[in-house]
């Protein structure tokens, strides 16, 4: 049992500042090369602000332009690093820049604190993310809903209380997950929206007095508008990251429940589903097993996720406003999250891409039962009072008289002679027409233009 | 000490019963109080539907209509209540109508399950608090806006790191907390628009074989949409709730901050605030105490507010798709959370009101520092580049050659000399514009007309 | 939808201060009521050491002890309420006292502050129903212990990744449950040990220049130690009600797993177990169904129980130390959540008690691969290793010769052949001895002979 | 913006392979690292116990022994890696031993299934890293002790409600953390218990029929004691976990209060402590600036850490019994935690030999009020009832006639005059005697020798 060296802790100087150096830093420099791009894009709508106030001369600005550009570009072609001894990346594009241009290099950093510099790309960083994790829920959604088509006469037993119920079909199971992601995509949406709010200017939190436009460099980069108020664009740090991993776990919570009935149903008490071998591994010591271990570790991956936004409130609850040191730990929340659940929506439309569906599963006996609801609904139809009805099938049932006739009459919307699945998908594009991707889109292109 | 009595369990079967009652139905009862008027809201449009579908006579639809619109009044006049023995709201609802009409009494259960019954009740009741809440947390967001004009020009310490940092404005303080509701509101028109779909006709969460008209109950109950897919719609009750929690925590996260501010703030050490007798009270052995308890009763309810969402994530974790009873305790966990944030916000509002603010606070000279980046701005705007002024005020500093100028020049958008305020109600009223209030009161209105 | 009165709060001076009064006082008056008895304790004992060391006469502790005592005894006949108007249980009692006796009821308030008496009250209050909860807890254990023992032959498909994997028993099942009890038991210890500690004389969190005896008291209430230091007798509020709930927690998720098994056996596709009537309900649609809500609120209930630590975590969170009246809110998790886990715990021994085992199980032939390993085992036994072995049954199995033995070996300590339930029952009567509840309940009866 | 692209899967089958592969693999290759030492112990222990029950010659053992010890020697030597392609540490250690030994490195594998391999390793390993963590706090503790000693007689304003109470001193702030931190090493030793139990011998959830001697291997590892049950054995996986960080939970809740203490002493407005430059930061934009950046990080690491039970929660949330592979990604959660608490031990223990105290705080007039309860104990002592004394002070306090006489008096256990850091020093030791480290380094040095 190795023993933790409390000795080796500063015996010298200059290791406990190194020690002090590597927890301050923490996770930064790794979590910083996710920022790079929108570092950059933040220094350029600053400088072209910064010239027209007169900090920045017309020629300052070309030069900053042309060099940040490069920079920009060396970052898509994946040759961007923090160089050793260099905190993060804000202080690695600064020192690009003022290795070419010199002192220009450092009037960028006028009516800029590194608070706000830090908060745009953050902003930038997670409207970007969020707009991806909605392109990758969108793929699942269409994969669910050609599912769904697929298999609309395909029916399954239908559960509450994980008693057999009533008929369902694989069409009304798909479509039902759909449905939930396009639920999901308003609250993504939202975050998008919390994110897409422009920071610039708010200086630590109170502000410049220099005369900024800040209007400006909310449509350099096409946010939707601006947080308003300097000392609550700094308390939007940790709402924004909270805002986003809500979103982030609704999404999780579909696809964990999703996850959770295809472990079901693919187990030989249920036997609806059968995974292909690529999704299945064996055991080390059962030569007939053949587990959902994919499907599990989406189950488990999306349920962590699930309880991510309480790390946040936790960093954040009872801190006063203004900025604190805190919320660098925020980062090393939410940017893992992102490749989290993005790794598992990509394996979760590949798993519903391959899983195949048993037929003429109604067939078995067992089932028989599913259809006692039709037959009160049959005497209903007949004149008999509901609640009388269900009384005399429930009689039938006990003495054995009961014969269910498997023909299957739903045609109301949303059921399984008619799923819906146009509407649903009516919703998902309105949902993501919401986002208002493509304005940013020429934004951005602009100010790299 | 009592000791726990395994013996009165079981000892008479109809003990064990009546604890089992007990057990299942919970708090229920007291619940179900909240859902009256909107189970017979749902009540009234399923009983429409059902006639033009022809499972009522038009006669049978008068009658109910008239019945139901008694027991809302009653219910209005506060003349309801569940009898003994009768489980639920439904079940007394029910009882209502077949103890007057008879058999038609029992006919509008035709075409529903108790299932989508208690969601589409659910759904109303929801959208119902969500509004309230809405409407507190304008009446506490205009009450800041109202003290941050008020306030504009009486300077406060900024601070970063809880150390003192720059200059800010009791306008900029108040304003920011108006602005975190107002990005609130969004949260919680995303939650009021996940209750406003319609779950009406999805049975059990299988739907019906009856040809119901679902858009038709969606139109008359004022919903925006329909929860299309009957296995969703059932699957939607969790994400509702959790949803709606996430938005009441989102508030109260705002107001926990607030608290928090308050608190500090009216400490001997900071000083900045002064509150009412009716928000303090005094200490049982300290003859000089004045202590902020309602503004640290209102931080630690909203903190625990926080917490609730996770109570619903926990609760349906990992369950199959499909109706189980484990969402009745749901219920026990969003309906006190309604009561406890109205309450918060509207003490929060009177706070507000009452709150005095300490003017002059910058003229303690240990504030002086908080001049300090005014000096260094000063330099760069004579010529210098920002590092190098940086550089030289410090050096000032420690030569303690530094001198405040304490001349203010913030113009930008958001800063002390323009708080922007008008932007701020702008979004404000923007987001509460997104809600639709009114189409939902019409639709009502005719409903019960 | 009624509208949210805004203009009901301060209309009336009167009015505004009475809706602050509910707010601050909340659930007080409803929690206090449990710690009565305690509040009792605390007073005769403080009495007691007061005589010690001057600041009450003999005779004024005769007087005090004598009055005391009656108050205890209509406690325990239920005779005791907290009046109008009187704010909390220990208002009530001192009031009461200085009814009777005047000038000496107001003397024993002297070297205490509110703060301490309400500390020693919840310490008392939490190490009595912590104990229940063990009570109760050993209830399922003894319930577990014997079932397994009558279903020691009883055979059960063992399933990993919900896949039939190797040969179980009902016997390891329930007796699986009891160890994870025995183990649970352990937690909750620690919370007893943390909740047995005297913060008496630790006034409001920075002692008294009276010279108390806290040792005295220490003995006279039976805790275990002392909270020493006076600032963190103050700062042990949270964590003791933490550490309780993540005991609480414990236990909830081995009734939550337990409740999850029932529910998921009693599915018609596992068909392992038989709920009896009375712990199952109907549909208000489907006249066949025989639902086990019982089971699922079990699973809710505690699942959600499983949440409230965060619940206190957050309250906590960030506060400086000190007290703050944030704490108060603490009693309104942690006093509902032990109604709530000793309910769960009853109905679960009674739910035990009255549920049917399925015979012969393993006779269907849909199990013949749980037999899989044995063939792998009898092959190492004749030399084969095991690796090598384990391919050979597998491709038995794929090309359809392998024969399931069925005859079960199982020896070792733990196994099918050998649950080792006595070693269980050891281990429970160890962690509950840890409790020294024989100490308390002497010193208590002392206190109050 | 970086699309995601959804082409990239599936176009080739291989490359379908490798993400699945990365996604079920996970970061198991990096966390495994830490398991390579007790994967060996566990190993040695099972092949000793094989032995014994003929499963392996004497032959077989002597080289299986020898191997294992020169691959545990190998990864003390920092000489272990898990080379690409071998998918975690139990195949590395496993491939090492047949390339070596050929099939008697296969025979190790009797008798044992991956899933109780993996369960001892996390036993051995959670277990060691618990007892570091227990000697980190320590080094912490005695640091408080000493500082607490150190400054008996440094007074400091006491608090509550942030509203300035009655005197303390540094001694009792230090002291009180050192007595969290003695109630902490409890639950720690609760978490400690639970992982010192043997899992060995459970296989896969169901034993083996083979004749295992599973006293044997509990002896051997130096466990406290077995996890009897073989079905408990899996269904501890999770409960270790939870247990274990609700343990480190507890410690970083005295750490992060700690921590908020200190940033909120070291604001100007307090000035209660000076931090050395080495633990502060500067501003980029404010040059006067020295921000407590350490402190903050420390409070924001643990506040997180205090979530992180609340992930093992939802990930085991209603998994019905038996192995799934969900509990791969609980070491995930768990392994880092460990390295963050012990970081920010080590750092805080840094602080603590480093923090200045300021002498005479209460000299300021501000702080005049703090000595009101003297006065009225005074009167008291002179004869005046308790609740009359106050009231004359009060009026003292209005008229403006309260002095404050500043000489302080308290003598009783855990006041100022007496913190009782003895007291506390045998409760720490007390609770880390708890753990019977000795054993457990006895059993291993007997096992590797």
């Amino acid at each position: 049992m190795k023993l933790w060296q409390k000795e080796g802790f500063g015996a010298e100087p200059s290791e406990a500042a190194a020690k002090i150096e590597r927890f301050t830093v923490g996770r930064d420099r790794e979590m910083d090369v996710y920022l790079a791009p929108f570092d950059v894009l933040g220094n350029l709508a600053h400088a072209v602000m910064l010239e027209t106030i007169g900090l920045l001369t017309a020629d300052d600005l070309a030069q900053l332009r042309a060099e940040l550009k490069t920079i920009y570009a060396d970052i898509e072609a994946g040759n961007f690093t923090i160089e050793d001894g260099i905190e993060d990346v804000h202080s690695q594009v600064e020192l690009m820049l003022t290795r070419k241009l010199g002192d220009i290099g450092k009037k960028i950093h006028s009516g800029r604190s590194r608070n706000d510099q830090v908060l745009v790309d953050l902003k930038l960083y997670t409207r970007a993310q969020l707009w991806t994790v909605a392109e990758a829920t969108r793929m699942v959604f269409d994969q669910l809903i050609a599912r769904s088509e697929q298999h609309k006469h395909d029916l399954l037993p239908g559960y509450t209380h994980l008693q057999i119920a009533m008929p369902s079909s694989f069409g009304l199971w798909f479509g039902a997950y759909a449905e939930a992601l396009a639920d999901d995509m308003l609250t993504l949406q939202t975050a998008f929206r919390l994110a897409n709010r422009n920071p610039l200017g708010s200086g630590a939190g109170y502000g410049s007095s220099f005369p900024l436009n800040r209007t400006l460099t909310t449509q350099l980069l096409g946010f939707e508008g601006m947080h308003v108020n300097v000392v609550y664009a700094q308390m939007s740090r940790g709402k924004t990251e909270q805002t986003a991993l809500n979103a982030i776990a609704a999404i999780a919570a579909t696809v964990s429940r999703l996850a959770m009935d295809i472990c079901l149903y693919n187990s030989q008490n249920f036997g609806f589903l059968t995974l292909p071998d690529a999704l299945t591994t064996g055991s080390s010591i059962m030569p007939h097993k053949k587990n959902p271990d994919v499907a599990e570790l989406l189950r488990a991956k999306s349920n962590r996720l699930k309880a991510l936004p309480m790390e946040i409130t936790m960093v954040m609850s009872n801190l006063p406003s203004g900025y604190h040191r805190d919320m660098q730990i925020l980062k090393e929340v939410l940017m893992p999250a992102f490749d989290e659940i993005l790794d598992c929506l990509q394996i979760l439309a590949f798993t519903l891409e391959n899983i195949q569906v048993k037929p003429n599963l109604l067939a078995d006996e067992k089932y028989d039962l599913l259809f006692s609801v039709e037959r009160v609904n049959e005497l209903v139809l007949q004149g008999v009072p509901f609640r009388e009805a269900y009384r005399i099938v429930g009689k039938e049932i006990n003495e054995g008289s009961y014969k269910a006739s498997r023909e299957l009459k739903h045609s109301h919307e949303g059921s399984i002679g008619n799923p819906g699945n146009e509407l649903i998908v009516q919703q998902m594009d309105a949902a993501m027409a919401g986002f208002g991707i493509d304005q940013i889109r020429q934004a951005t292109a602009a100010l790299l233009a």
